[in-house]
Formats: C-alpha cells, structure tokens, sequence
C-alpha cells in the first residue's frame, strides 16, 4: 500500500508544478505533513502525499516547500534514509532533534508579514493548526486550510483502501457494541455534551466491535463516526460492509452513512448544540464544517480511555493469546537453533519462518508490526527494517535482535528478544544484562493507582543509568486488544508529557522495553507486555502492580548472571518456571526441548 | 513578626467594614491571598491582611468575601487550625484537596455575570490574576486590581519591616556582585530583553552579595531591582543600607532608590524597550505600571537557574558549614540521651537544646527555619510546629521525629533524624527501614544530566510503594546558598509539573526526605541534602549523581536492618564511616563519644 519509489528526475519536475500552483494562489509556503484524516501511525497509499512530493519514503517526516526552499524534517531514524533519497531533488534535509524547533516554529520564523502558509485541512490536527496560526499572525502572516494543492498536481494518486469490515465477535469481544454506546453516552451526559464526533479508526474499531484491514498491522477500517444520544452514526464506504452486517449494527442502532458524508454530518449538527472533539485527534478541514454555533467540548475521546482498560474478561482471552503467541516463538527459535550451520539464516529468514510460526496459531490475524530482525550493528538503529536490497546474514559472533508481534482475536502481542550468535562478548551480555535488571526493576514495582505514567520510567532506567547508559526511546507503549499495537493514553517515557491523562488505571496494558544502542556495533532491547492490576489499598490509598503477558524465554547465553542480585535472580526465575508451565501443555518435540533448555533457572 | 491573634468579635465587626466597602465600590467578591509584592514563602506582618481580616493564621490561605459568604480555603494541614480559629467568625473553612478546584474556580463560577472582583493587584502574581481573569471573562464578569479594600479598614496594620542589609562578604560570596551582573547581562541580550525588574528577594540578595533579616528565617531584605545593559538598581528602604555600602554598591554600578520609587521607575521604562519579567513571580500590581509600548519578554529570571547551580568554591563552603551543622547535631544529641530520665524533656526543650548548639558554631546566623520537634502523633502531622499552649513531653515509647535547619555564611542546612525514645515498636522500625531504603535509593542513583527532576521520584517511592505506602508532600526541594532553605527550580516530586526548567544541572542542592505519616500514631521522615556533581560522560551523554552533604548519624536503634540489601547496608556503612571521618575532629567529650557510639556499622 505504499507509493513506489520515484525515479530520479520527478521530484524537481512534481516541485516545479507545485511552486506554479503556489504562485497563482498567492501561497508562500506548503506543509505537507505526514497524516491523514484520521491522524493514524500508519497511512493509506492515498494520504502519503509527502512521500510522493519529496520523494523521501520514511513513515514519519514533514515537507516544507516555499518558492526557493524545499526540506523535509526528519528524526535521527531516517537521517541515512533520507540523505540517501532526497539526493539531487533538491529537497535538503532539516534534521530534527527532540528539545530544538520543528517545522512549525521554522515556518514561524521564516514567513514574511502578510504571507500565506498552506496545508490540507484534511490532514491538520485542530490543535496543530491553531499552534501553527498563533505563531503566524504573531508575525502578521496567515494559515490557509482550505486548498488541496497536492491533489492538483497528484496525478497518479492512489485510491483509499477497500477491505471488508467485519464484526468482532464474542467471546473475544467481551463488551457489547450497545453497551459500549451507553457507557459513551453517559461520559457524553457528564461532559455536558450533545455530540461526539470520533475521526481516530482504532477508537471507532473498538466502540462498534468491528475490524478492519485498510492499513498495515492495525485491524481498523477508514471511517468517522457521529454519536448522539439517540443517534449513532458510522461513515464508511458502504460496499465495505455486507448486508447481514449492516442489519446487525442497524438492530444495534448504528446507522451507515458513506465515508464521505461525515462533512454532510457535521454541517447538520445544529447551532447551539455541543460537540465533543477531541482537537488533537481530529483534523481543522473536518471541524470547519461545523454551524459557528456549535459549541465545543473539548477533551480526550471517552473511548481512549475506556479501550485503554481491558476487562477482566478480555485479560482471559489476552493471556490465552500469549501462550499461543509464546508457543509460535518456541516452535521458530527450536527450528533456529536446529538451523544454524545447516542453512543460510538471514534476516529476512528469520521474518518469514517466525511469522509462518505465528500464522499456525489458532486465532491468529495478522502481524502487528513489521517483524524487526536485526543482527549486530543492524539491533543499533531501534527502527531498522531488512530489506531485500539490504539485510545481513546471520554467521559468525554477535547478538540478533527480534522484535515482533501478532494480532489475534483475542489480543496484541509485542515482544523483543535477544538471541545469542556464536559466542557474544562479555560487554554484549553486559549490556542484555542490564536491560534485562531494567526489565525486572519495573516488571515487579507497586505504585499508587493514576500515577502518570511517564513518572514511573526511572524506576526502568535507574540500573541502567547506573553504569551510565541510556537509551532514546520510551520505556513503554500502550497496547490495543486486537487493534493498534500502539495506543495510548498512557506512556512510560520521561521524555513524554506528563498530562493527566497518562494516569495508570486497572486493565491498561504497556510495553516494558528497555535497551542499549551501540552505534555500528549492536543494539539491545528486551520487550514483555504487562497488565495494570489492582494490588491491594492501604491506609495511603490504591495500590497497582504489573502482571506480566508475555510469555517467552529470556535466552540466558546472552547474560552475565553474576551481575544479577538473588532478588533479580528469583524474578527471573520465577518468570522462566511460568512460562514453562504455561508454554509446555501448547508444544511438543524438539519446541518443548527447546522450551524446557531455555527456561533453566539461573 | 505576626499579627496577634484576634480576640472574638473582632472578624464580624472588620468583616461589616469590608463589606460596606465592597458595597460602595460596586464589588461582589473580594479575593485576599497569603502573598506580598515579592511573592516569598514568609511573609512581613505588614503583608499579613489575610489573617487579620479572616483570624485564620496558618500561614497558607486565600480569603474570598462576598456580600452574603466569607470562606478561607486551606489544605489538610490547616484543617484543625482554621476550624478552631474561625469558629464564631462567620468565615467558613473550604477545605482544598489537590487536584480538585480551589478558590480561583470558585469565583470563576459563583461570580454572576456583570460582577466584579476586586483583589490588591500589589500581592497577585500576573499569572495568577491572567487565570482569573480569563475564568471571569467567560462568566461576563470582571476582575479589579487596582484598590486596596483592605488597607482602608486595616487601621493598626504594622509596618514594613526595617533591618539593616548586609553585604555577604569572601570568602563565603565566591562570585563578585560584578560579574553576577555581568553574567545576567548576557542572558538578557541572549533573550532580547533590554531590561529586567526582578521581585523576588532570594534573587535579589543572590544577585546583589546582599544578606538582610527583614522575614523569618530567610536571609532576605524587602527589596526590588531594575536591571538594564548598562544599569542596575536596587529599590530599598534607605536607611537600611549604611553610608559605606551604599559607596561599596555605587562602586559596582549599582544605584540605589528607595522602595517605594520601583513604581516610578516601572513608569519610566521607554516604550519600545522589552522588559524580562517572570510572570509568576512579579505582581500585576506593578507590572500595571509600565507602558503599554512596553515589550515583555517572558520566563524565568535568568538569577533563579544560575543561584541554584552552586560554584565548587560554594559547595566547598556548604561541605565546611555541613559539619559544623553535624558537630552541632552531635552535642545536642550527646545531651538528649544524658539527659533522658534526668530531665523533663518536651518539644520545645528539643527545639532550645537544638539551637543553642547550633548559636556556638561558627558562622551561624540564624534558623533556617522553625524547629519541628514532633513526638509520636504530632510526627504524624508533617508541618507540627509545637507551641507554648500544645506541645508533648517526650516520655514512654516511640519516635521523635526531628526536623531542624540553620544559616551560616557558607551555606544552608535542612535535616530530619529519627530518635528512639524508650522502644521503638517493629513497626516503627520497619517505617523507618523503609523510609532509609528511599533514602539510599535516591542518594546513590545516577541520572542524565538535565533530566526534568520531579522524574527522579519513583526512584525513592519504589521501596516505599512496594509496600503500598506513600506520602503526600514532595521528595525533595531546592536549598539555597545562605539563602531560602526552599528554592527552585528543581523539585522532586511526582506531584509537580515537570516543567522545563526543573531540569536537573551540576550544582543544583536539594533535599531527599522520603516519610511515612500515621495519623494518630506515629510519622517518619529522613533528610539528607544532596549536591549534583557532574559523574562523567559516556556515549550517551552526560551524567549526574548526589554527594550526601549532610552529615549526621542515622540511629540504628530505630531500623530493622534485616530488610537492608547488603547493597543498602553498604552505601550505610561508608556514610557512617565518612561522618565519623569529618565530624570527630570537630568534637570531643561526650559527643565525641556519642558519634562514635552512632557512627557504628550494621
């Protein structure tokens, strides 16, 4: 679903025709940004415009072009990506590093007075557009959201994606779509609004109990959704959902109107009513249909947090997904060891047998994110893929890393793990030593019920600030029951905002990922998923801990456990005689062996 | 310094005055906050309205009047206090819970439309008042700054206080007034501010090499400054400074005017100049003064960041006054334990025993702040202050929580120790252990330089919430250079908001005083002051960690050491054995004895 690389020549032409497009229009400057009407991690063809017009492939990256300026702003993940594509477009380069201006601030700066800067509505978070605004007309200058001027010029733009929605069913689906929509209602009610209008695809996924497969590795579907107290409203292309479907949401009350006609939706919301929108989850283009007389309520969608907090009942089915999930990684890591030497293991081969590991599993859906199978100085770049044209083979001594997960009906899962290569060295089981220390610190901490999150990743990163190191991503993500493999609200990254919607409550699910990323020598990283459970109160209030999902071994040939304390010990070992026991009844010969090895005690 | 406490009858009688005021000025509400022009933590008896008008003298509390509701809005510590005081007054107490609304969302929705608030714009931070404002203007509603109610019916309102300033003299002062400015000079260019009014006295003494006595245990003197490229002057009550520091001053380049003239040289301020304000820590009250051609250039005053990064030469300072601070320690507690079953010892014995010790060391000034000596229940209470009316006789079973600071020219302590008294119960002890356990994990962690510190606190709160326990005030607090003992900007505390400039810098001294609070029964806390020093540089970037300042046995006889890690008993030991290291030469006798005797390992 991605656009095709563009061969070399058509950047500059693509440019030219932009630039005369701006000139007619009295446009100073373009933002391209990389999103689409529903503010997703992953684009549809049709919305990676920025790829199209740059030339510059990377899933995350802002285009700026002025009449005698083009750069795309890109993070350290894609500055070798970017340098490399973006050669003889004349595009430069903006490097972007946390803490410093981005693309906004710059457009802030460098617009004269009475310019005009132009984006597509369609793909402009409300809340981005009006920081963008405010830093313009500090300068005298102007935001138009309101031409598609990429569109104009986009001649061979793809179509929107077409996949079938269907209905996620019991038992995995554990909550009725009706019940759902009343709980909805009620936060609605107490919010003191009419209307809420959703544009996120996983929020609308989760709600209507329907799935998807418009984008990669999310199960979500192109749609808006419009609810009332009475009323209850999904935009979707209509021959995406069949008729016994369509009667089954129609008796829950759920009416389908096309996907386009969300904008007709909006502009027959009535003056004086109140629309719940949250602006950072919904774009300026759709807002700007609404009466002037609409009042709006502004705050996180209910759904985001209500879908952050899994049922007991969905934990049941999330556990059973992670022995099966666990069971995969057995069954790929016995073939693994009984390759080595025999075959030629590369790292594409590593992907295709563990998701054909993955795909025997009962329930089994989709991958929830490209499988990330990186050996030695490949593991460094947190974000590395292999690629046909560039992946290493798997031979001689070192660390491969694997990070990969699995959509089931009944869960997400996301795991990393670090397999040992010939002999690694004593400062590589050093390293997985320390994440590993990382891992335990947190897996196994108690902390009072809505703490904000991001103020729990020091308890991570302590023993491994203790020698020094660091690492730039997050500690922890949140994670969808069977939708993204990213969601929020909560976060544990001290490098993200503390709002308090971050708060930890029962139910919630975050990745502990920890790692070390040597620049051209290896990275490391170790990845298990955990669930916020209720551990008790006191006289000094709610308590939670953190039950770990995931359910694999922790190969010891890549530690050093003399490093480790008895209490760090008896965590792990606890944890290796779960797995056994939760994994063994799923496998049989050489998977069990493997399992059984690799799950000694240390 | 205080207001006296009023006598019954008084607060119905000045509350009728106020409100035949209100009446005649047209204003509904009128908001009286515990604040003075220099929005300081202790505030002169001049700036004390809020106490004479309400009778409520704790010394955090905002008053509102309305023409038919008075209420005094205070948090959990004052509840008892405000309850006893405000009986018969006709003043209701609101009581404030973090998180939920306070007095500025109370006016912002109980204010009718049309109305008006009247507040004294001399004592409001701009902050504070744009917040109400903005929550009145929504209402139709209007706030006024520009009438001092109060002052008309405060008939015997004392005056402002009138000690004499000081120079801090070499070697302690180790950076020159000159160079100060210089250095601040710098940053307002690098800011593009023309000029600078500063407000607050900890600034202004920092800036200036000046010390004075005109509030409570803050070495400070009422005071404001204008700072330009080429003038500096300082606003001060003239017959505080004598002929021969003035000269010193003028010397410098610093002129002097008198306090009351700051007003006219706000007025004075060219329009099309830029002004570098704070706008949470200068009042509307005289920034209304300025022009309105008058830029603003908004943050933290640049003194605030560079007087909370100590020199090495301060911090050799602080490590000299540190154990004088310690020696004084060791006397006192040498004497308790004589005098224990000899004497009748109660709070207030404590707190004189305790100073006099510290009045023989050198270079003491003054408390740092007011004494908590709280036995058993009164631990319990985080901010007892025992009094002549209320204080317990320390007899029987328990702890005694001790919580006690001093001045001295080279610096500025803040120490919590736990004391035994008779036999600690098991479960005291384990309070304690757990409560040290916080201590030592923060104390030897090692973190990314400029981490934002209110992450730091998980670090301290793991082994305390491992047992589901917690504490509601923060970790630690800055520490000033013969300065406040409470400063910004880094605070850690989960509770703050990790602003940027809480960003943690070598230099920076703050305090570690994790605790456990019983009501009814029993509290303990622990306190160390801590320095960043720079802990080397690695691929990752730079590191910091804590050097313990502090210097004092922890008794053992309060702590169960069979829930130390040898890890934890180790970082134990060597603080024992570097406090026996630094303070015995500085002892003899008795308390020599005493620290050798405490000094013991476990």
């Amino acid at each position: 679903m991605s656009t095709e690389p563009s061969t070399p020549g058509q950047i500059p032409q693509r440019l030219v025709r932009i630039r005369q497009l701006m000139r007619e229009e009295g446009i100073h400057a373009l933002l391209v940004p990389s999103a689409d009407p529903h503010l997703s991690e992953y684009l549809p063809g049709y919305w990676q415009g920025r790829q199209w017009l740059s030339g510059f492939h990377g899933s995350v990256g802002t285009l700026i072009v002025t009449l005698d300026f083009a750069g795309v702003w890109a993070d350290s993940r894609y500055w070798e990506q970017a340098t490399k594509e973006l050669e003889g477009s004349g595009i430069e380069l903006v490097k972007l590093v946390p803490g410093q201006p981005g693309p906004l601030d710059w457009l802030g700066e460098q617009t004269p007075e009475g310019g005009v800067v132009a984006v597509d509505g369609a793909v402009m978070a409300v809340a981005s557009a009006r920081t963008l605004s405010s830093k313009l007309e500090s300068r005298g200058a102007r935001l138009r959201t309101d031409i598609d001027l990429l569109h104009k010029v986009w001649t061979d733009r793809p179509a929107l994606p077409n996949q079938p929605v269907y209905a996620h069913l019991p038992p995995q689906a554990t909550v009725s779509r009706v019940e759902k929509l009343a709980k909805l209602r009620e936060s609605l009610k107490e919010r003191g609004a009419d209307w809420h209008f959703i544009a996120t695809l996983d929020d609308i996924a989760w709600l209507f109990n329907l799935r998807g497969a418009d984008v990669s590795f999310n199960p979500v579907f192109v749609s808006f959704a419009l609810i009332g107290q009475q009323q209850a409203t999904l935009f979707v292309a209509l021959d995406k959902v069949d008729a016994a479907l369509r009667a089954t949401l129609e008796q829950d009350g759920v009416t389908l109107r096309d996907y386009s006609e969300a904008v007709v939706a909006l502009r027959e919301v009535p003056s004086g009513a109140s629309l719940q929108i949250d602006p950072a989850r919904v774009t300026v283009g759709l807002l700007g249909n609404l009466d002037n007389g609409v009042k709006l309520v502004e705050g996180l969608n209910p759904t985001t947090l209500a879908k952050s907090r899994k049922t007991p009942a969905d934990a049941e089915h999330i556990r059973q997904a992670m022995e099966q999930d666990g069971a995969a990684l057995c069954e790929f890591f016995a073939w693994l060891e009984s390759a080595w030497g025999r075959e030629r293991i590369t790292e594409l081969t590593i992907d295709e047998h563990l998701t054909a590991a993955r795909m025997r599993r009962p329930d089994f859906v989709s991958l929830s994110f490209n499988t990330i199978a990186a050996f030695n100085a490949n593991g460094a770049m947190p974000h590395y893929h292999a690629t046909e044209e560039a992946h290493a083979v798997i031979e001689g001594d070192g660390l491969l890393l694997i990070d990969s997960g699995g959509q089931y009906l009944g869960g997400t899962t996301d795991i990393t793990r670090m397999v040992p290569v010939g002999t690694p060295t004593p400062e590589q089981k050093r390293d997985c030593t320390r994440v590993l220390k990382g891992v335990i610190a947190l897996s196994r901490a108690k902390f009072p019920r809505g703490i904000l999150s991001p103020l729990l990743d020091a308890i991570a990163r302590a023993p491994i600030w203790a020698e020094q190191v660091d690492y730039g991503h997050g500690t922890g993500h949140g994670v969808g029951y069977f939708l993204n493999v990213h969601e929020g609200p909560q976060v544990i990254a001290y490098q993200a905002a503390a709002a308090p919607q971050t708060a930890m409550q029962p139910g919630m699910i975050t990745s502990i990922e920890p790692g070390t990323y040597r620049p051209g020598r290896w990275g490391v990283r170790i990845e298990n998923l955990v669930l916020n459970r209720e551990a008790g109160s006191s006289e000094f209030g709610e308590f939670l801990s953190f039950e770990t999902l995931t359910l694999c071994p922790i190969d010891t040939r890549c530690l050093e456990p003399s490093l480790l304390t008895q209490d760090e010990k008896d965590w792990f070992n606890a944890y290796h005689a779960e797995v056994q026991r939760r994994l063994s009844p799923l496998l049989e010969g050489d998977a069990l062996q493997w399992l059984n090895m690799r799950t000694a005690t240390i």
